[in-house]
């Protein structure tokens, strides 16, 4: 059973009409839905919940946590920062979606900017295939069709991708590196552009094959109990 | 002094008049045309030459080969195509051009189909920069733009490029890995996909900007002699 | 069920009592008896078999190759090599062992030299982990202690491995990247260095693990039906 | 000109005798003399200088900076943590020494624990060359031989490195990936493992000679004025 635990911020849902529309039980409930399978656990966490829901326990009880934030990326507390990238440095997979860029997590995690060009203009957005033969890829054909997206656009503060797997094209021209797969200590990370809070992407059912792929994909082979830096014996004793 | 040899198939101009109108002495001279510089001199050949004009002696002395080729790849013998890998291997920078993605080379040196998606329809593209610090891309602003290209798209079959320097959007909504570094042995080699003979892409100067940087950045820091695998005496004379 | 073909050159067994005394069905059979399990099948080729035992309709049916040739690389016809790099361009993964480093398909698929400075002294070697989160490295300890090793050390010429998952270290002072893993086209390839025909390496249970768990890696995720390079219509129909 | 600063911790030196009488000056006076050049000009700052003699304006005005720290890593302030990593991001050089590994700079650069396994023994390292092509390598045979160095062994808690340029070999046997190059954000990053401060390591002519290398390969081609996040306006002016 995969252990899937799910983190939203949760705000936009309440307090703008027009998201709440979209996702009346929060973007996080309406990707717990599609995720839920025979194999497939999943346990959702907010930011208004105390320490935003994670803990200690919980973290060791997750395979792979999927990150979606916003506009208060800057309440998540360092210390639930902290704890959450070291999970992943343990092995615990992780999923950031979206504006999940700009997280705290994945700002540690990848030690960059982040940054990207952006607009909010809700043209359609193509998100192409690069690289059919990767688990996370299976069962999407040439492209993702989006009738309304956000604008997320080159270049991208980001290390190089280790594998490149999805590149977006917009309406209005421009491009980006929209699914981006890492390995950071013991845990496989992938980052994936799709998801602005107005728009019913996550209804999608392309996209729903991704989020679905890369968490069977992210689960891990391995995890260290405890981050350190070992004084060692010499291997013939002396 | 940087010494510089393109090779161009050099059919296209000969044969068809919409490419001649546009390359009336050859893509080889209309890019060493611009190429030459106080610290860059070029040589010239065409796939009509002996033996393609390439010999050893030649490619001990060039630093950066460039290759242009399309309709007749398979023209150019397999021991031509040895010795420029070698050449490669040993050091010496090298740049395919727009259609070289299948050149005999560019294969060999990939070890994979290095194919793609085409079609020719004139449509505009837009060569976004990916990484705007590296020395191939100073001088460009945020893309590229050419009123005609031909559309090469996604997948492509090559390895991870190791810096994926532009990406390509066309206004038919395709996208692909338009500037693409690879090292193999001590060579280093780049992609770059505008070129199609019947546009005059070869004019465009943020195009020539690119070849000229991507020139200066290719020559070699080490060129080996021979490539051997060597038997060795142990270190401590044992 | 995962369906293995082990390609053996077979030579050194016939002909040198020392190899046949360590290996009397071949490494080809000592490979294939600890690697059938309950979900893996094993067929075994050799370089005497007509075509090297390789056709079309076993490589179509072979989800993980491996191969083990030395002496002789220069029998196996270049129409075997074509196959053999075409079926992991296709999804086929790949497992070269040892001085399958200089085999056709090797050099092939990496386009490198694949040259290494080597002595047979049959010191030890350790072959350290560098990867403990890897699927591959699972259930080795920090290191596989092989008694008597050929050594083969640095610089190995390969294109960078997108994962380095072991580096051998020789009594006599030497390293080697020794077990590096690269995707081309849709297969995954492994190059595991040990493996040497005088020394009863695959009898190590350590080195059968790294062989076993690699071969579950390498399965396919997809496999292309023919390698083509489409002429593709307009998104829009146009 | 290339404008070096050298950030030394500078505690050793001053309360523990055997190390003074290695480095009398500090360990970042001994690398300013063999650094200075008729093209690099080398400033010195230390951690009891008021905000470790890191302001902004030093940053702006350095091209390459050398980070030397051990045992008080932990008093370096977040502020001038902070201030080192965005000057990387938007473009600076920076060169890791040795126990750098767990620097805040490079643990917040690479997003990871950066632990290795290590022993203070004192018994001589091999630092093998893997790639002779790359500018870094120049200069230096098959190996650099330290007749004393700290053991730094595998696993080491970094992100695949994007170019391996050397691995170290212990006389106890283990092995190390001693020179790891990465890119983050517009700045190149090269960390380099040898350099225990009671071995007179950066004495040794091969040392100086990669240290030399790196300094000049590090020089950013481009710098960002300020790390943004952009909205940027349609293409075409909508």
């Amino acid at each position: 059973m995969i252990r899937v635990t799910i983190y939203n911020e949760y705000r936009h849902e309440k307090s703008e009409e027009s998201v709440r529309n979209v996702y009346p039980n929060g973007i996080h409930n309406a990707i717990a839905d599609f995720l839920r399978a025979d194999d497939i656990e999943v346990k959702t966490v907010t930011l208004d919940d105390p320490d935003c829901g994670i803990t200690d326990e919980l973290l060791d009880n997750t395979d792979v946590l999927l990150w979606w934030g916003h506009i208060a990326h800057h309440e998540v507390p360092d210390s639930v920062v902290a704890k959450v990238r070291d999970a992943v440095l343990k092995g615990m997979g992780m999923l950031f979606l979206h504006s999940g860029h700009h997280s705290k997590p994945f700002k540690a995690l990848m030690g960059t900017t982040c940054n990207l060009s952006w607009r909010e203009d809700g043209a359609y957005e193509r998100v192409w295939v690069i690289d059919p033969s990767h688990p996370i890829t299976q069962g999407i054909d040439k492209f993702i069709y989006l009738e309304h997206e956000e604008m997320y656009g080159e270049p991208f503060g980001i290390p190089e991708p280790e594998k490149l797997l999805f590149i977006g094209a917009y309406e209005s021209g421009e491009v980006f590196r929209s699914g981006c797969l890492y390995q950071r200590g013991n845990g496989k990370i992938f980052y994936f552009q799709p998801g602005h809070e107005t728009y019913p992407t996550y209804y999608n059912k392309d996209v729903q094959t991704v989020i679905r792929n890369a968490v069977r994909y992210l689960v891990p082979s391995y995890r260290e109990k405890e981050l350190i830096c070992p004084w060692v014996p010499r291997i013939d004793g002396k």
